[in-house]
């Protein structure tokens, strides 16, 4: 994996990045998300996600309401830079409707 | 897994849709692209993934130039509709670096 440095990753015009979130035990894709420079600078610190909410205009500590938080394991970038892949250990659902990724039947 | 739906399908003000694509068989994820209406529709009927290229603006049918085209076993689609996950089965790397995914080193 390329090990993501934050000076080489290329954010969009609204200072974001799409990050991509992977169960590093079950390996499924659990959803996606996005992040800026200081949601990135900060998971990478206190080791836990921390996304950029698009909708709320805010910082988002996933898992501050649901106690779910996603413990980071590695946090890499793509060949382009403009892609983020966390690598992520969870104890509950990932999404808010109570399934374990974003992409199952409700 | 939520079976895309193109009418589910939350485009963005450009029209397009992030699209994530998992190996089906090793679960890696390979890349992250963009997709728009047409090449969705065209994705499920010629069952090989094709993309919308944001540098080039225009359709892009993965493997067209390389030969390793991404057979397509799944479209699915997140919660709020504006992520699409894509399961394929690959004979090549998905990265033009020649590596199999997009986040590995060079």
């Amino acid at each position: 994996m390329r090990t993501l440095k934050i000076d080489e990753v290329r954010f969009d015009e609204r200072g974001l990045v799409p990050v991509v979130t992977q169960d590093a035990h079950t390996k499924e894709v659990l959803m996606l998300a996005y992040a800026n420079r200081e949601t990135l600078l900060e998971s990478l610190e206190i080791k836990k996600m921390v996304y950029f909410s698009r909708s709320r205009n805010q910082r988002w500590l996933k898992g501050e309401t649901s106690g779910n938080y996603q413990e980071l394991a590695s946090l890499n970038l793509d060949c382009d830079g403009d892609t983020v892949l966390a690598m992520v250990h969870t104890s509950g659902p990932a999404c808010h409707n109570g399934t374990s990724t974003c992409f199952e039947e409700d």
